[in-house]
């Protein structure tokens, strides 16, 4: 049971984005109290963005009916290469930042201890903690959305690598004869083939092909602001188009996750993000199926294949996690 | 300078194969003094095999005109899944070995201290601490032979992962879309695309396509006995067909590079491996630029690809490595 008003002590958790800040306000349980959202707006600057942050962590603790005093601890998700150890994210394309006191310059505005790390790294960290309990020893996260992502806890730690990048698991290609473009300009990645951006892609694609699909009843012919629910919608109406759609979108994410099987052999591969999020039921076993064809047979012997819990908000409570782990 | 002779201390490095087991002599410096071969014959079972490498163990001191006393340590690459701890190789299917305890059994027949470890760890380590003098905190090689296989250190330790099988990364699927088959049954693995085999299978099936290399001309219609430095001696000849092919094969293996730099983000990729010593002049440039291509930018920064110093000699390097770290 939450504790009494006043007293309660809490943790912030902020999944910072390229277009949205969302911060969650968790107990010491990790139970979740309330959440805030505010836009990124980066093209502002890094200042702006920084007094956005500031504002919306404030935000969520006022409607939450409570005060910045009893907030033990504030965790922060950026996109980007981040050095938890300066409290500095290295560079984040997407906000276009070099080298910014991410930590530092929070603390000074929310006069509460803050600490930071890379989305990936957050989210995997929540799921470990909070969902697995810390009971696996090698964990690799990977988390479909707009982009696909992946934290690597080996040992029990999360690894970063040489720059702070490891787990760029969307960039890995895993079908180089395709002509499908990702963002990144190269051709056949993972993030090109699975990600919410690839599979809304190929829809649209598909329908200016004269394919037949329920979406353009439910959203007209241009399909606009589709969202991963309206897929789940979709298919529980058993629309052919996109069920083949989503099936290949599952069957690359079993391919992909036999490489990471093969290629680090880790105990356990959790899988989230919005799209696992909205569409679980039709993805994992799937999924699961292919990385189990595709996996050396010694190499996937006793591998656990999991669907995050709420997976739709592991960067807030990862975020939570890592402020509870860090103000011990 | 090596010591005098009787009272000269070495190591043994035993790469230990599918078909032949090679073991080098090694002084303390890690020279190579002599080698000596022997083929496997796992088809007559287990304790065959264990006395094979008794014997060539022996030989090997023997040709040197050394003595067994002068053996400080043994150290084994084994084709699959080992765990160095127990001693026990817990299943190689190239050898069909189950829990064969190899350390025990080689330390009563050869009277020395054995160590053992999965081949291409040994391989990995050996080129970490000979030829990059533990310098770099995260290192993969990559060798290139018959087979792909790799080696992981990260934090200057081997990682093996869960089932002590990280590092199949010749079954990591670049291709989904090939139809070129791999040995695992899969397609699209990197091994189909760039290993030894793979390269021969391609040649010969072009040639039965009617296409000419000069390969014919030096091996016959069949290319019978065709070995990586026919490869070279082709190239050199500017044969259209070898120089495609080898260019390939670098591409795959530029890509299987940039997905390792994408994931791991290391701060070293090391090829080695028969191919990679026959044919370095022509694919590391290759290999380098597709990398560079591929992965994140971020993420590259820094990152140095190398090719292995005595590529083809990795195995047997890598295990005295393994057997002076060891028995120290």
């Amino acid at each position: 049971m939450a504790e009494a008003g006043s007293k309660q002590e809490v943790y912030i958790g902020v999944d910072m984005g390229g277009t949205k800040v969302l911060a969650g306000v968790f107990d010491t349980q990790l139970r979740l109290i309330g959440t805030e959202k505010v836009s990124t707006k980066s093209e502002r600057g890094v200042d702006a963005v920084l007094e956005r942050i500031n504002r919306v962590v404030r935000d969520a603790v006022d409607e939450c009916d409570l005060t910045m005093k009893q907030v033990k601890g504030v965790g922060i998700g950026a996109p980007g290469a981040v050095d938890p150890g300066s409290g500095k994210v290295l560079f984040a394309p997407n906000l276009k930042w070099t080298d910014v006191p991410l930590k530092k310059d929070l603390e000074k505005r929310l006069e509460v201890p803050v600490f930071i790390e890379n989305d990936c790294n957050v989210c995997a960290l929540g799921v470990f903690e909070r969902q697995l309990k810390g009971k696996f020893k090698h964990v690799v996260g990977i988390f479909i959305g707009t982009g696909i992502g992946a934290g690597i806890i080996l040992d029990g730690k999360l690894f970063s690598g040489f720059n702070r990048t490891a787990g760029e698991i969307g960039h890995m290609v895993i079908d180089a004869g395709s002509e499908l473009k990702c963002g990144c300009g190269n051709k056949g990645c993972f993030e090109a083939l699975a990600s919410r951006t690839a599979i809304f892609k190929r829809l649209k694609d598909e329908v200016k092909r004269g394919e037949k699909t329920v979406l353009t009843e439910m959203l007209g012919d241009d399909l606009a602001n589709m969202r991963s629910g309206d897929l789940r919608k979709a298919t529980r109406k058993n629309d052919k188009l996109v069920n083949k759609v989503i099936e290949d979108a599952a069957y690359y994410t079993g391919i992909a996750v036999a490489n990471i099987i093969n290629v680090l052999n880790p105990e356990a591969v959790v899988l989230g993000g919005g799209v696992i999020d909205a569409l679980e039921g039709e993805m994992m076993s799937i999924i699961t199926e292919v990385a189990k064809d595709y996996a050396m047979q010694g190499t996937f012997k006793g591998v656990e294949i999991i669907a995050a819990i709420d997976a739709d908000n592991v960067g807030i409570v990862g975020a939570a996690v890592l402020a509870r782990r860090e103000s011990k």
